[in-house]
């Protein structure tokens, strides 16, 4: 645990990669953070509810679901005193190295993994080489094992370094369902920030490329839906029930037709259905999970409205009531020319890139937006770079995987887009040339 | 325990209605029978394997599945050597009384209850007695429980009675999936049986009422579905997806709207639908539990087949792939008159009876079919009866209750039409009348 | 045309089939019929609104469609004053034969065609010796050819007979659509019969065969249904478009998944859609023709409120509105036993009758019914027969066609039915005693 | 006809907004625009078969429905002789300016109506001011009426001045339905043509605005799609019937679910539908017409592809078969930059531009784009102007109106750019400088 985390970044990404845990459960994970953190040695370390207000969460699953993965992640040794600090499901944590004035820089991680189900086999890496997931049916399928790792060994970086300033770095919960960024956002950390990075690997961009700032991520929003209507005997009198499994038929076939946009792109997905309980009954309740998005937020609220009336309509179709409700919606953001601008200077002829994009679309949703909106706001300037990886399969796919040269590249950028920062930021100037007076 | 089981019908059925187990499952239950029976003292009592032959199970759920109810059982007090001998899932029992000369008599209840979540409230009696379901999620909402209750009751009047013949009552599990009648009709203990009857309390007819022999019980099976695509990122690249969800919305649409049939009833239900892992995956996978059922073996066919080509030919416009595994089946069977005329004469007068109704249609579907082809094909002859309850929903609904007074009116119902089988009974006249010489 | 109807039967029938026509628009028909009824002869003879009242019918399609078979009538040859007569779409006639004391006795024949393209080729018998329909797109796909041959067959058999009583002879137009069976049930010519008998040809009863009375016809009605959306560029900006298509598309899909019902026999479909303009304008508007049947008219009062319930929530599903309209209903009725049993004894031994069936499901629907109950209420009898009659394939499909055989036959049973009734008709019996004494 | 008609642009486009017709049969648009082009006097003028191979047309109607509009032309007075010259259905003309050397322009407008039925009352200004469409359920909606009036006056205008080169106008038929574009594409018009032009009026820019050349024309497709079934008894056996309504239900919902796709802006439309003949009969036919577009021609076959996919899976699932028909498609093309700054500079300060924009998306989808590539391939250079106008409501919508100020705006800005590019074009100063030397 005392050798450099840089010297073992493969180590510590595959350690990760075996314990992917879902959204507001990253009992494990945050321990392990912690662990690190505390090796490496920060100014203050806030841990779940000390990182952020609690009732900020969205997308907070049941009690049920986060006392079940709190005690697997006490089975798997993770330490009661943390676990306890995150009971409830309070989970991530934020570091802060304080190094003398010089500007305040964020960098956003996101920590979850997805119900996904990994794949296995000699053709899959991380099942050949035995860091395939632990947990039965959930994996790091987008990649959060390698940010995370990012997010330690460049605080690891900046704190051996003679950096003049501070780093808050955020490893912040449930990015997957768009849950944790507004709880970060909302956190004192990001108060006085002058610059935000958020960063993600792959996204189909290439080992060696890299993008200075992504445009466009979609804005999104996470519904839940249940249909609620009448059981009855299928055999006996159909008739007789309010069919919640017609109801949720219906919905799912009208919700994928809705209709394309005028001013731009949108996306909706039921992405998870549960209905019924035995196939001689007819279904009493359905239960949907879905999500819209849009290339601006107007854009995302009309695919929700549609999706709302689609769910309304196809209940009330077949007798049924429908509960519509919004888990968490993120903004749009996008990232910001002249902090772009120092990452295409950072990035070009460091080791390890081919190639830099200034930017490009990012396609999909981030809740990282809302970190970005807040420091944006104040005046700060943000940007959300990829960090490009070959991946053999798409993000969010049983057998996705990346090139593990990424790792080292992507603390690379990082690290000296921080201290290029460092040197161009306008206070810290002046004060460096008044100390030189 | 000691007191006759006539005098504590209601007890002995609300402690079964306590303790619902679902289909292969009912070991709990099972252990409860055997303890009556065994106070009973019958001349033979075969448990689960040696009752039937396992390998005719149909509509068998996962090994974790039964693992995790036998455990159940286990923890609510279970004999453990009646657990071990069911291990795997061969719940149920047969017990056989045998008394000499006269005709062999075979009575068949079945045992298993239904995933439905019981009511609660005032309202509902079981809730405001005392009697709810201890198990969540799980109900006799069928009446099973009763069932058992004159399953007991019967096999301990005629034991104490000086009937002379031979009595085999089928404490059958699975009927809800038709899984559990197949096996008892294969067994040996349907060999020789002159006569058959099933019984079932209810089905809209109210209290004070028999029907002597129903016609019509629908031919039926149950179906398991999978359909497998491709998972995607359904933000980034929705097109790269093989949406099983939106194949499952069409296979739920297309499959209620297979055509009513020229030739007579039909039905259809998607009762179970799973489907998806998250609201931002495009769902790799899906899973229907549904079933088919028509007024003859034909007609069921009919509706198989077609909801096949629904399934498939959807999966298929998706680009996803479907398995279709029949998982169970029972067909047609009708009432013998000769059997009827029986009933009728015997529950006409009695004591709780209001009416008699000769013959009814069943509407449902019923896997004692398959004992009563059996029993008919060797020359025999069968009947289904009814015994009338006030029931305040319909059967397979949360707030299905029955009137207690049925308990009585059933027991007599079946006592004294095999008390009239053994009078009639031609061997048994011509021994008389032998020993009369 | 001086020749005996009953000689030149095939004749007449093929030249009716030659001509098809569509409900309310049965111009050259009912020109033709009464052609052959001033030949045959009558005391009464009541064409289009001196049959009934003309604000009684239902399903009566626009003026402009009314008008084109008008003039296409025209166009054939019909008689102008006949068509003058018929103006406005009041087709069929009524034609009464007064002879003296005796049973008042109703024949119901129906007289219009189908939409559907008959046939050609050589298996197809009306079209290898030259009777196929004329009338591109319309067709007798039912046999209302044999029927109408069958009334005037009968109508002069009995003219010519020593028949006492009266004998009225319903040619009533759009049985398919529902729409002629309620005036003529309400017109005078109904009010004192004692006797309705109302006659099918087929149905899928062979040659030979009589089924002296129908049970169950079911219960119909038709319903016009128009979605009412707002059109816009597909291509541009189809979200500012309320697709009456895609609401067209689910309500289809989901009036096909109306639950079948406990209590009985349903049927619905969707025979006629039309929807758009082009395909790059999101469709304004969509029109629906559909029908509900039930076993009972309260299972067709069931299927035809599900079907609004659909096509209202379809429709409001794609932000359309929808006009639901009740085009025709037709009730149920059973024929009486008592005059079944004389059918059943007229038939049997008749030349040309096989096997006699005393009562048969009619499976589909008709409005003779109308007439039927108003028959009953009035304390007559009715009863539906079947002429069986060998038929290539299904009833309103493109190849169907009768055996010629069943012409000659159902006249005869008809005929001798009538005669049978004078005899036993008590009125008659009474007066003949008394002219007797 | 002798008065300018810049000085009547107001009356030759109402007039044209009066006679609107469908595409292949714009025989009265065809005569009177031939009419004005011999008052203004040409080179050569090439109508029909002579402007370009009939063989190479696109989605051409069936003969009975081009001979309708051809009487219904000749009924509007159209001369005979040009009749005849477009019979079959060859609509169309293309004008031809010689002026000595110079650069060969050619300008390309479009003449087809929509299947729009136009709106009535005082809101709706053609309806107020008397030019509202006089042929029933076809109008002008998307302003062709207005192309046709600036290609006109165009060719007036070069005629009159001192234009030094070849001006081409195409009059091209069937745009709306892509079918005109290719033939017109082929013709040995466009053989040697330096630059091309093609112009729309609105597409949601106001009164004013120019667009200098649109990016992103998408790439379309129509289609037809016939599913063949089998009709039966909707009552008497439904289950016979193999359901084209039903299939196409499917098809229609499950069509407008094809996934977004992850490289750029797709559509899918059914736009017309038909089915089935009587809502007692199962549906034996129906009939889809279908568009697919992309942002490129790959996502058009992308769509296409899936659109095949889900149309044959739809009929095989109710056992229908599926004809599936590619009427027209046409590729993606861009403008030019070099051009686009052409029109630019020449529409800033034009009188009657508030304001102009490079380039623009152009949203929709247009066969102008064969006559682009075929320019651009044989290294000349082609735009696409949009030239604004307030529009009340979208095109393609029964009240979309202009404002007719864009009349002489459009013309201004077409003919200056002609103008401005004969001064650049190099050949020509090149001549002119050996001129001067």
């Amino acid at each position: 645990m005392t050798e450099p985390i840089r010297d073992r970044l493969v180590t510590v990404r595959r350690h990760l990669h075996r314990h992917p845990e879902p959204a507001w459960r990253e009992f494990y994970t945050t321990a392990r953070l912690v662990e690190e953190i505390r090796a490496i040695g920060v100014n203050e370390l806030a841990v779940g509810p000390d990182a952020y207000d609690p009732a900020d969460r969205m997308a907070v699953p049941s009690d049920d679901e986060i006392d079940f993965w709190l005690e697997r992640a006490r089975d798997r040794g993770a330490d009661d005193a943390l676990l306890e600090r995150m009971s409830g499901g309070n989970t991530g944590a934020v570091a802060v190295l304080e190094r003398g004035d010089g500007p305040a820089i964020g960098l956003r991680v996101d920590i979850d993994g997805l119900f996904v189900e990994e794949a296995t086999g000699d053709g899959h890496v991380p099942d050949a080489e035995g860091f395939r997931s632990e947990i039965e049916g959930t994996m790091h399928a987008c990649g959060h094992d390698v940010h995370m790792t990012w997010g330690l060994a460049v605080l690891e970086a900046i704190a051996e370094s003679d950096f003049a300033g501070r780093l808050v770095v955020f490893f912040q919960p449930a990015e997957e369902v768009g849950g944790g960024g507004c709880p970060m956002a909302r956190s004192r950390f990001v108060d006085d920030l002058d610059y935000l990075l958020a960063v993600h690997v792959g996204l189909d961009h290439p080992s060696g490329e890299v993008v200075a700032g992504i445009e466009k991520p979609l804005a999104m929003c996470h519904v839940d839906v249940t249909i609620e209507g009448t059981s009855a005997h299928a055999g006996k009198s159909p008739n007789e029930g309010d069919n919640a499994m017609h109801a949720m038929g219906t919905a799912i076939e009208n919700a994928y037709g809705i209709p394309r946009h005028a001013d731009g792109m949108t996306r909706v997905n039921v992405g998870r259905a549960e209905a019924g309980t035995a196939s001689n009954v007819i279904a009493e309740r359905a239960h949907l999970e879905a999500e819209a998005r849009g290339e601006t937020t107007e854009l995302m609220e009309y695919v929700k409205g549609r999706l709302e009336r689609v769910v309304r309509s196809a209940a009330r179709m077949h007798g049924c009531d429908a509960v519509f409700d919004v888990i968490s919606e993120s903004p749009r953001a996008d990232s910001d020319p002249e902090l772009v601008d120092v990452v295409v200077d950072v990035a070009t002829g460091l080791h390890g890139t081919d190639r830099v994009v200034p930017t490009a679309d990012f396609g999909a949703s981030e809740d990282a937006t809302f970190l970005m909106n807040r420091v944006q706001e104040s005046g700060g300037l943000a940007s959300y770079l990829i960090v490009g990886t070959d991946h053999p399969t798409s993000h969010h796919t049983p057998t996705f995987d990346v090139d593990e040269d990424a790792l080292d590249h992507g603390v690379s950028v990082l690290v000296e887009t921080i201290g290029e920062l460092e040197r161009r930021h306008p206070v810290s100037n002046a004060e460096n040339a008044a100390e030189d007076g």
